[in-house]
């Protein structure tokens, strides 16, 4: 079996990827436009980009200088003395050997600009600058070199720039997310020092509204939290739902679902939703599989990964699609893409009406690699035939709904059959009837059990000292969305302080990809500079704390 | 005594330098629009800008993939093997650690660019990439690091890009000398290889005719050291007379005069050497002394070099334009500036009409460190009232050349008597009674002997053991002319081909700012990876080539 790693972004060698006929394909291609087919996807690849948003510009000011000082006390083992207020660093010139790191206050995304000057008798060499910009401390506080991540080394974030003619106004031509960024001079002249003015961050976003405020009688801890979810959000907004500006960059169908959510309750730009569900909509495999990721530059293009929850995923988003925004027209042109996904998920379900992992595909839901997956991907398609048939119903295909509400009642029942521990009163997954956040959670979401019967397996795999625990803010949401649904809204508050809540203790300005309160330095790449610390999947408490009544 | 190195374009520190009072203006400030002479200067950089000249761009192709070997027995200490036609680069994609090097078939100036696309199932990570520019193999099969050289390190030809979205088509945006491309792929990801298409230089030069052939009867060697020289002479012509297009990229009066001369023979683009004479006449210091050297970029900008022997032979550098245009004109205008250099370099003629060293300003000449220089200055210093007494002439000024005429006479006199060594017939300088060819090259060409007592003094100069031997092609330069000045053709030619051939047998493209055939390694900055080997001052066998009747 290939190891859910090794269909990943990068984790396998080229070779043993390429060796698999269902993954085989070049990402590049765009969609042969001479069938019908094609025709119709080329369509969709205009209609998205007709709707690709014009961007927003912000400058910011850096606040401070400042010296990382190594504190084993903070989650993130840095903690960031100030050491002189921004404007200083106008006050002298630097040599080859020196550097310094500012502080912009908070997370942005966007550009970075700066006018720099030779002080010398001769300023007769190019200037030559090492940046380097951090989302957390460590990343402006550790060597990155020698790398040994699994991803791309070009994810570094770092750049090696060469000014030829001072005085000159520099804008660095790619974007980066980040709050600090550290200037190391490697080259001046023996005859001149590099004075820096007008050192500028340019936040870039397409969020231009202001959000909808949390509902009367949530706490202020909520309110901060909601407020760091917020500004994930505003900054993975970019001419599509990115899943992080930093590392990826890219439309991922079960990260854009998520922010979609909290889009619906906060800045509410529909367009950018139904721009992404064409884009997923215009690059299936030739048997009508979404990929798990499309990529938007330079041009829209196939990404090259096969994700099962994420395919069955993308009918529940173009339900929340429709429901929020009320555009039938696009629900009906892509119900048959929507459909499709669960034809081709759906055959992974035996005549028991028990979905059984093909074994040839990765299946997501978190990226806990010790999970056992069975149950929990059982109730993400349970789930999704659920929402296909109040879509379908929406859409007036009632033929369609009755037949999805028929299989999933089938299923329903062939989860609490095979799943449910009468002893343990939870639900189990696997060989090793294990035990898992993520079997109750996305059991509970399907529908399985009664609320009661919810909300206790629930708390006994809470509580459960071998239960297995989720690793992203991803599954996380999925456990709390389970706990408000089954009426835990109190634990559901509570967990959502705990672990968001860590994160905002822990210094977040915006919420990561991965939180492990007990191992700061976890990673699915191999190194933790490659982490996302601004991560989509990770935004979706200003979605829940909006769907809460806190005066009942 | 602070030494020529201090003196020099980065060796010594700052502090050191700033303590000189005279050179210690700031070399960015405009020149004060608010006096008379403000404005005239203000005039002159608009005046200069309007002729900037247009550059053409000419698309060249790679001819092969090279592998360096190293080889003792070459100057260059390496050989490039061929190992496959250019065109086999597209034909694999390459992976993280890989390199290739390109070899273009000759040296040019200008841009570089390619397309570059991903190989694999999965395009999910930008592509990081070094590229470093040789204009000789060891540019690029040596290390560059530890960078241990006295000038920026920013000068060296590498720079390292990261590009985020593929494919892409690429063209970097600094400009770089190169008859060599090494291309290392530092970053793709595990899911993809890195393909590259269309790879080109795009050579840029102020050159737009053909040259004026040489002369008949010239010698197959000699057209060969031609070519190379025209190569060289048209690398350097850009939006000024740049001294090398690898560093500096700067216009030097000594540099520029010489180009000037090969200029008039060949392209005779007249108004690039007005645009410079008007550059260098709009920067001078306070008291009128001309810079050695102005930068063009960002905006034209004062540089913080003086140079006494650069700035008397700027009135030379007017004489051959204004003789060689017609353009008299420029001639008037430019004239005061001309004789204010006389007035501020003269003043270090005493009362017997000997030139002395003040001791705290930078007498060029050569880069040879061990050269007495004080003949030769005064060599420099005489030849220039020469050419003054000419223009002056040329310009109606008669008073002007007369006064010219007489402080010659004085100089010439005072030189035979000072410096002239009646029983080695020849020149020598300073205390320990030098003998170099500088010293006799420099009071031949001001006309202190006779033709036969100059050809007799360069010959015993020349066959003398101790006699101190010229650094670079700048100096050569010198020699040759006033071998051709006293009537030695034949050992004038046998000198061109043995030393500008000798760069040519050691495989120059264009010939090179520093050339000792007893030590390739040999540099002025402490690193051979600094030398320019297409350097302005070495092409003017363009010139003298032109100026010799080979019927005769």
């Amino acid at each position: 079996m290939i190891s859910r790693r090794e269909l990943l972004r990068g984790t396998g060698n080229l070779m043993m990827v390429a060796a698999l006929p269902a993954l085989a394909e070049s990402p590049v291609q765009p969609p042969a436009p001479a069938s019908e087919e094609g025709t119709l996807h080329s369509r969709w690849i205009r209609l998205a980009e007709s709707l690709k948003p014009a961007l927003h510009e912000e400058i910011q000011h850096p606040v401070s200088i400042v010296n990382p000082v190594a504190d084993s006390s903070q989650y993130l083992r840095w903690r960031m003395d100030v050491a002189r207020p921004a404007a200083a660093i106008e006050e002298r010139a630097f040599r080859p050997g020196e550097q310094f790191i500012l502080d912009f206050g908070h997370h942005r995304t966007g550009y970075f600009s700066f006018a720099i000057s030779g002080v010398g008798p001769n300023v007769d060499a190019p200037a030559r600058l090492r940046f380097t910009f951090g989302e957390v401390p460590g990343d402006v506080a550790e060597p990155l070199h020698p790398y040994k991540g699994s991803l791309g080394e070009g994810w570094l974030p770092e750049d090696t720039v060469t000014i030829d003619f001072l005085p000159q106004a520099v804008r660095l031509p790619r974007r980066y997310a980040f709050r600090y960024v550290k200037v190391e001079i490697l080259g001046t002249s023996p005859s001149y020092a590099a004075r820096f003015r007008q050192i500028r961050a340019h936040a870039v976003s397409s969020v231009a509204h202001t959000p909808l405020p949390l509902p009367a009688g949530a706490s202020q801890a909520l309110w901060k939290i909601d407020a760091i979810s917020l500004a994930t959000l505003r900054d993975c907004m970019q001419t599509t739902f990115e899943d992080g500006p930093r590392r990826d960059q890219r439309l991922w169908i079960g990260d854009m679902r998520l922010q979609a959510l909290a889009n619906y309750k906060t800045f509410r730009n529909f367009a950018l939703v139904k721009r992404c569900l064409y884009l997923f909509a215009a690059f299936p495999r030739e048997d009508g599989l979404l990929r798990a990721c499309v990529y938007e530059k330079p041009k829209p293009a196939a990404g090259g990964n096969f994700i099962l929850d994420y395919a069955a995923l993308y009918v529940a988003a173009l339900y929340d699609y429709v429901k929020n925004s009320g555009d039938m027209n696009c629900g009906r042109e892509l119900w048959p893409t929507a459909q499709r996904q669960l034809e081709i998920v759906g055959a992974c379900v035996d005549s028991s009406g028990l979905f059984v992992d093909p074994r040839n595909i990765w299946i997501f839901i978190d990226w806990e690699q010790k999970l056992e997956r069975a149950a929990a991907m059982h109730g993400v398609l349970l789930y999704c035939y659920r929402q296909a048939a109040q879509l379908a119903e929406l859409l007036g295909h009632a033929a369609d709904s009755a037949c999805y509400r028929q299989t999933s009642e089938r299923m329903a029942a062939a989860a609490q059959q095979h799943f449910y521990d009468e002893e343990k009163q939870l639900y189990v997954s696997g060989p090793s009837r294990q035990i898992s956040l993520a079997t109750q959670a996305w059991l509970i979401l399907a529908g399985v059990p009664t609320r009661t019967a919810g909300a206790t397996a629930m708390r006994k795999a809470l509580s459960h000292s071998e239960s297995v625990l989720p690793a992203t803010p991803y599954l996380y949401h999925h456990v709390v969305s389970a706990m408000l649904a089954c009426g835990m809204k109190t634990e559901a508050l509570a967990l959502i302080e705990k672990y968001w809540g860590g994160m905002a203790q822990a210094g977040a300005d915006t919420f990561w990809e991965v939180y492990n309160p007990d191992d700061s330095l976890a990673s699915p790449y191999g190194d933790v500079h490659l982490n996302s610390f601004c991560h989509a999947w990770s935004c979706t408490p200003a979605y829940l704390l909006r769907t809460i009544d806190y005066t009942a």
